[in-house]
C-alpha cells in the first residue's frame, strides 16, 4: 500500500462531491462549497441536495450515483444515521476517498458507536479510505483546495499541520490569517476510525510542499507505529508536536473528548525524543519553533551572538537563553576589534552587541555580518527597541539580506506592536522568524539545536548481547526468576545465601564473610523497607541474630509470610542507581535509570527512554540524570563504572524486547562499584503482564 | 520627607521647561515638545531655545531664567557637557524637579562619570531631584502628561510601570498602543543617580490612578529600603517585577549596561518573595498578570473551573493549570445536575465542562453563571475555540456581564486572530483579561493564587530568641567558635571530644560509646570530606586505630595540618539536612535550608528566605523543600523533629542579624531525629566578611 497515492486525494482531488450541500448561508453544507469555490479550487465542485438545482451557481446533483467524471472525493455533511448510507453510495459510485465532517458518532455515547462501527464496516467493504467522522476537514493552500466550512483560508507556507482537535484547526487558520504565517496543508482528523495521526504524518512527510510538520496530539493510534514513521520522518523534515493530556486531568479530560488513550507523559516523552519529535510546551511556541526550522538552517552548535540597539530587551534574551542550556558565543578577538572600528565609541563589541540606540540599520548591517562570519557564532539573534528615527521596516530587509547570505540561522525580534506591522511583513517574506518579546527567542534556538543533535546521533540499532542460553529466559514471577534472569544477560548480584533458620543465617554469614546485609525473603511483599525487612552493615554475630529477629517480628506484626532471610554480602564505596524497565501500553518497553535508593520517589532523578538502545542512547539516558552526573565522579568519589552501567542498560533494553511480558522489572539499589570494579543488583523486584503470553 | 510630594511633579508638574528644546523634528529636544503638546498637557510648556522664537506654535525662551511661573519640572536634552549648568541654572530660577534625557554620563565611561558626579554634586547643592541622566522621561496618563520623546501615547488605565531600561519603555509604549493594554504611569530611570527604583514604586503605590505596578528591575539600589518599601506596596496593591540578569551571561550583560550589581537571582528572587513581589519570567507575563490583577478580584484557592466550546484548547488549558500548581474544581452534584438539564445532550457537565461547538453566548451565560455560583470553584477561565455562527464580541459581552455579579476571577480565552478583535475590546472594556493562547491562563491564576497566599501570611515578627549570653556572641572565625556560637542560640551538637594522639581517640571513643566518627581536626580545611578527614560508624578498638591512620596518611598527602581528631558519638535513624546563612551584597543574610549530605550541590534541593523568620515563614522555607517533604515522614520514615527544626532556623535568622559580619555558616549536615528527639549540627564551617566590624 503506498500511503502518497491513498492520501492524495485528500489534498489533490480531481473533483469533490459535496454530499450535504446546502443553500442556507448557516449551514456547514453551504460553507464546505462556498470555501471549495471561493479559495479557488480548480476540480470539479459538485453540491449533492435534492431539492435544489444550484448553489453558489453551481449545478447541483440529485445523488452521488448522478456526480459526472472526474470525482475522487466526497464531503460528507448528513445527519449521522445516514452517513453510512452514503458512504455505499460512494462505494458505488466509485469514489475512494471521504472526509465525514458529520457527527454524532462515537463522542456522543453508545448509539453512535454503532453507527461508526456500521460506518467502518461500509468503508471496508466499498475500500473507501476516510477521514472522520467529527471533523472539520482538510485544506491544501498549494492545490489549491479547502474542504473545511471553516471560513478563512491561510496563505501558502511551508508548514504542514494535522490535528486530533477540529477547534484546534479552527483556531489556527484564524490566527494564522492575523498573523500572516503561511501553511502547506492542514487537516483535522475528527475521531479517525480509518485514517490517523501517523498516515497523516507519513502524508505530510511526502507532500514536497510541506517543510515542516506540527501536529496536535491526544494520543497516537500505534506507539510502534508511530515513532516508525515520525522518527522516518524526521530525518527528512522537522516534526513538532503539541501533546494534549499531560497531567493527570488533562488526560483524564482527553479520555472523555476524543477517548484517545493519552498514556503517560513520561512515554510519549520519551517516544518523542527518540523519533526526533520536537515536543512543544505551547501553540505559540510549536508555531515559533515551526517557522524558525521551515526557514532558518540549523545552527551548529549552541553558541548564540545577540545584536541590539538596547541593553534591557538583550539582558532578558541571555537570561532566557542561557536557562534553555544555549551559550553566550566569546566572539573572536578580530571580530571585536573590527565592531570596535565600525561601532560608536560607547557601543558594547562584546557579545551582546549593543550598537546603542543612535545606529540604523547601516550599523546592524555592518555587524551583524561580522558576527555571522565569527567562527565562534552558530546564531544570531538581532532585537530592535523601538526607535523614532529609521523605518522598522528597512532594518526588516537589511536583516533579511545580511542573513541570506551566510549559513547560520538568524531570529529577530523586532520588538513593540504599533509600529513594526510592515517590518513584521518584510521578515516574513525574508523567512526570518521574528518573535515580539525577545524572552522567545531562547525556546526557538533550544528546539534548533535539539534537533540537530538528534541529527548527529548515529540511528544503528544496537548490537544484540547473545551470550545467553535462551532456554533459560522463560516467564518470571518471583525475585528468584527475576534474578536468573538477568543473570542469563550477565547482570551480576552480589553473592548470597538462603538462610531458613536462626542458624543457617550465622552459618552463612560466616561463609560469605562480614560485612553481610539481611534481607527478608518472602514471596507475599515487594517493598521490603516498608516492613523493616532489610538490615544493613551486619559485622558480628550477635548483630545476625538480632537482625534475624528484628525481620522476624516486623514480619509477624505487617502479617508477610516469612521464609527465611536472604544473608547478603555488603558492598561499600559504591553509588547506589536504579535502573528497571516498564512497559508503556502505548510505546513497549521502556528503560528507567537515575538515583536508587529507598528516596527514589522524593529525589525524582529518575528518566525512561524506548527500547532498545544503543550505545549512545544508553549514555544520553544516564546523563540525563543527577546519578549520571554523579558516576563520572563527584568531589572526592571516584569515578564509578559507568561502562558497566551503559552495558547493563543495552542488555537490560534488549530483555525488554526479547521478553515482552514484563510489566514492571527494577532494579534498586544497583550498587555500582569504582570504574573497573562492575556494579551488582543489591534488590530486584518486577511483574509480569498476567493475560499475555510469554513470547520468547 | 513625604515621597509624594518629592516625586509630585514629575507627574503632575504645573509647568515645564524643555531646556534644549528643537525646532528640527528628528530632535529629541523637538519630541518632547511635540508630546507634551500633542498629549495635552495643560500646564504651561516652556521650550528653551537661544536660536528660536517659535516651536510648535509655542513662544520660545532664551534660558530658564526667563521662564514664567508657574514652573516646577525641568526636561533637560542638552549635550552631556552642559548639563550641569543648565542644572544650575534651574537651581537659580528654582525648580526642583528634572528630567534629564541626555546621555554621555557614565554608561559611556570614565569621562561620562566625572559629568555625572558633578551633576549630583550642583543637584545636591540647589536640593534638586532629578530623574536619569540617560532616560527617556516619564508619562502620566491621567494628568495628563508625556515628557518623553518617544511617538505614541498608551490609553490611560489601571497599570504604573517603572524601568531601569529605557529600551522597555519605548517597547512597552508601542506594544501597549497595539494591543490596547492602558497605563496610569510610565517612566524610564535611567542611570538613576538620584530618583530610584524604591523611590519610584513608592510613588507608584501613592498613587490613586495606579492599581499594579509593575517594574523592569537590573539591580536594586538599596536591598533594605527596596524590601521595606515594596512589602508596604503589596500590601495595597499587587506589584510584578520583572528582573533582567537572572543568569551568569545575564548578570555580566547587567553590570556592562547599567553598571547595576546584578547580585544572585536567588537572593532577588527570596527578596521578592519576602516582600510579595510576584516575579514575572517574561514581559508577556508581566503584563498578562498586571491586566488580570488590575481588573479581577483574587482567587479564594487553586479551584478552577474551565468551561470551553471545544475539547482541545481545553485540555491545553489544563496540562499548563495542572503544571502551575493549580487543581480542577469538583463541581458539586447540584451544579452538574443543573447543567445537565441546560447543555446539549452530548456537552461534557464535569469539569472542563464542554458546551461544544453548537453553543453560543446564551450557553455560555447559563453554564458560567452556574460554575460562578458554585462553592467548589475559585475562579473561571472561559476559552471560545473560533466558530461562524456568533459574533465573538457578543460572548465578552456576556462574560463580562455574569463575571462582572460576582466576586471571582474571570480569565478569558477568545482564540483566533482575525476574527476577534472587536471581542478582545469589549473584553477589555469589560475588565475581563484576555489571553490568546489558552495555556496561558496558568500562569496568570497561578500568580493570583500566590499573591492571595501571600497577603494569608501573618507578617509578625518573629520571636526573638533572648535565651543567650550575649557577652558570649562574638566575631568568629574558627569551627570551634561558630559551635560556640550556634550552641549559645540553643542549636545542640552531638557529644564529642579531641584527642591529640592515637591514644586519646581510643580512651575518647570508650568514654562516648560505639559507634562513633573521627573527624580529623585541623584549622586550615573547611571541606573535610576531600581529604578523607572524616570516618563513620566506628564500632571496635581496630577501627579506631584503623581511622586514626587514614586520617593522619590523608591529611599529610594533601599537606593538611593535622591537630587531631574529633571523636564524636555517631548518630543514626535520623535524616540529614542541610541549614546556614548567607550573606547577600543587598539584602543581607539569607537562611537557606534544604537536603544535606556530601551530594549537596548534586541534588540542588537547596532553598532560601530573606532573614529573619517568623514561623510561619521557616515552615514556608521547609515546605518548599523535598528534604521538607521528607521530614514529615517518608515511606517507612517515621516522622523527624520537624519542631526544633522550625525552631533553629528562626533562631539562626536571628543569628543572622545579631552577627553582621557573617558571609557564610553552614551546618551540613544537620542530623534531625525522630519527633522529640530533637537535631544535631553534625559538622559546620563558615567564613566571616574580613573588612567589617562585629557590631554585636
Amino acid at each position: 500500500m503506498n500511503p502518497f497515492v491513498m492520501l492524495n486525494p485528500f489534498f489533490k482531488p480531481e473533483g469533490v462531491a459535496v454530499v450535504g450541500a446546502s443553500r442556507n448561508p448557516h449551514k456547514l453544507g453551504y460553507g464546505a462549497v462556498r470555501n471549495l469555490k471561493e479559495y479557488r479550487y480548480q476540480g470539479g465542485i459538485f453540491p449533492v441536495n435534492k431539492s435544489a438545482s444550484e448553489i453558489l451557481y453551481l449545478p447541483c446533483f440529485e445523488s452521488v450515483a448522478e456526480v459526472p467524471d472526474p470525482v475522487d472525493l466526497a464531503i460528507i455533511i448528513v445527519p449521522a444515521s445516514i452517513v453510512s448510507t452514503i458512504m455505499k453510495q460512494c462505494g458505488e459510485r466509485g469514489i475512494k476517498h471521504a472526509i465525514v465532517i458529520s457527527g454524532g458518532f462515537s463522542e456522543t455515547g453508545e448509539e453512535g458507536r454503532e453507527l461508526e462501527e456500521e460506518l467502518v464496516r461500509v468503508a471496508e467493504e466499498w475500500e473507501i479510505n476516510f477521514i472522520g467522522p467529527n471533523c472539520i476537514g482538510t485544506i491544501d493552500t498549494h492545490t489549491p483546495v479547502n474542504t473545511t466550512f471553516v471560513t478563512g483560508m491561510p496563505e501558502s507556507g511551508e508548514i504542514g499541520f494535522c490535528s486530533q482537535s477540529g477547534a484546534m484547526v479552527a483556531s489556527v487558520i484564524d490566527w494564522a490569517r492575523g498573523a500572516g504565517v503561511g501553511f502547506s496543508r492542514i487537516v483535522s482528523l475528527g475521531n479517525q476510525v480509518d485514517v490517523n495521526e501517523t498516515q497523516m504524518i507519513r502524508a505530510l512527510h511526502e507532500d514536497n510542499q510541506t517543510q515542516v510538520i506540527t501536529a496536535y496530539i491526544e494520543g497516537v493510534s500505534n506507539g510502534k507505529n508511530f515513532m516508525e514513521v515520525a522518527q522516518k520522518a524526521a530525518r527528512d523534515k522537522p516534526v513538532v508536536a503539541l501533546k494534549g493530556g499531560r497531567g493527570e486531568s488533562g488526560a483524564r479530560a482527553v479520555a472523555s473528548h476524543t477517548g484517545a488513550l493519552a498514556g503517560s507523559a513520561e512515554a510519549y516523552g520519551a517516544a518523542f525524543e527518540r523519533s526526533g519529535v520536537l515536543q512543544a510546551e505551547t501553540m505559540e511556541e510549536m508555531f515559533d519553533w515551526a517557522r524558525a526550522l521551515a526557514w532558518q538552517p540549523l545552527p551548529k552548535g549552541k553558541k548564540v551572538a545577540v545584536l541590539t540597539n538596547a541593553g534591557g530587551p538583550a539582558i532578558l534574551a541571555v537570561d532566557a537563553l542561557e536557562n534553555a542550556g544555549l551559550e553566550l558565543a566569546e566572539l573572536t578577538a578580530e571580530t571585536k576589534k573590527y565592531l570596535e572600528s565600525r561601532l560608536p565609541k560607547a557601543a558594547s563589541v562584546s557579545n551582546p552587541v549593543d550598537v546603542l540606540a543612535g545606529s540604523g540599520p547601516g550599523t546592524y548591517a555592518v555587524a551583524l555580518d561580522a558576527l555571522l562570519t565569527d567562527e565562534t557564532v552558530d546564531s544570531v539573534v538581532v532585537i530592535q527597541a523601538p526607535q523614532d528615527w529609521f523605518l522598522p521596516a528597512s532594518l526588516a530587509e537589511v536583516v533579511g539580506e545580511v542573513a541570506g547570505s551566510h549559513q547560520k540561522p538568524v531570529i529577530a525580534s523586532i520588538m513593540g506592536k504599533a509600529s513594526v506591522e510592515e517590518a513584521l511583513k518584510i521578515l516574513h517574506k525574508r523567512k526570518i522568524p521574528n518573535v515580539a518579546f525577545p524572552e522567545r527567542v531562547a525556546s526557538v534556538l533550544a528546539a534548533m539545536v535539539k534537533r540537530k543533535e538528534w541529527l548527529d546521533i548515529p540511528q544503528q540499532t544496537p548490537d544484540r548481547f547473545t551470550n545467553f542460553n535462551e532456554q533459560n529466559v522463560e516467564r518470571s514471577t518471583s525475585e528468584k526468576d527475576w534474578k536468573s534472569l538477568l543473570q542469563e544477560y550477565g547482570i551480576a548480584f552480589p553473592p548470597e545465601q538462603l538462610a531458613e533458620t536462626e542458624e543457617e543465617a550465622v552459618k552463612a554469614t560466616e561463609s560469605i564473610g562480614y560485612p553481610v546485609v539481611l534481607k527478608l525473603e518472602s514471596e507475599s511483599i515487594s517493598h521490603k523497607t516498608e516492613v523493616d525487612g532489610v538490615k544493613l552493615d551486619i559485622r558480628n554475630k550477635e548483630d545476625v541474630l538480632r537482625a534475624w529477629n528484628e525481620i522476624k517480628e516486623s514480619a509477624e506484626l505487617t502479617d508477610v509470610d516469612m521464609e527465611g532471610v536472604q544473608v547478603q554480602k555488603m558492598l561499600t564505596g559504591g553509588q547506589e542507581v536504579i535502573m528497571g524497565l516498564r512497559r508503556d501500553p502505548q510505546f513497549g518497553p521502556m528503560v528507567l535509570f537515575g538515583t536508587g535508593g529507598i528516596d527514589v520517589e522524593l529525589l525524582q532523578d529518575v528518566e525512561s527512554a524506548v527500547a532498545p538502545l544503543n550505545r549512545l542512547q544508553a549514555e544520553n539516558l544516564i546523563d540525563a540524570t543527577r546519578a549520571g552526573t554523579k558516576l563520572k565522579g563527584w568531589r572526592n568519589q571516584p569515578p564509578a563504572d559507568r561502562e558497566t552501567v551503559i552495558k547493563y542498560l543495552m542488555r537490560l533494553s534488549q530483555l525488554g524486547d526479547d521478553v515482552p511480558n514484563i510489566d514492571e522489572l527494577e532494579m534498586n539499589p544497583l550498587y555500582v562499584l569504582p570504574e573497573g570494579q562492575g556494579a551488582y543488583a543489591v534488590d530486584v523486584r518486577g511483574t509480569v503482564v498476567e493475560d499475555e503470553k510469554a513470547t520468547v
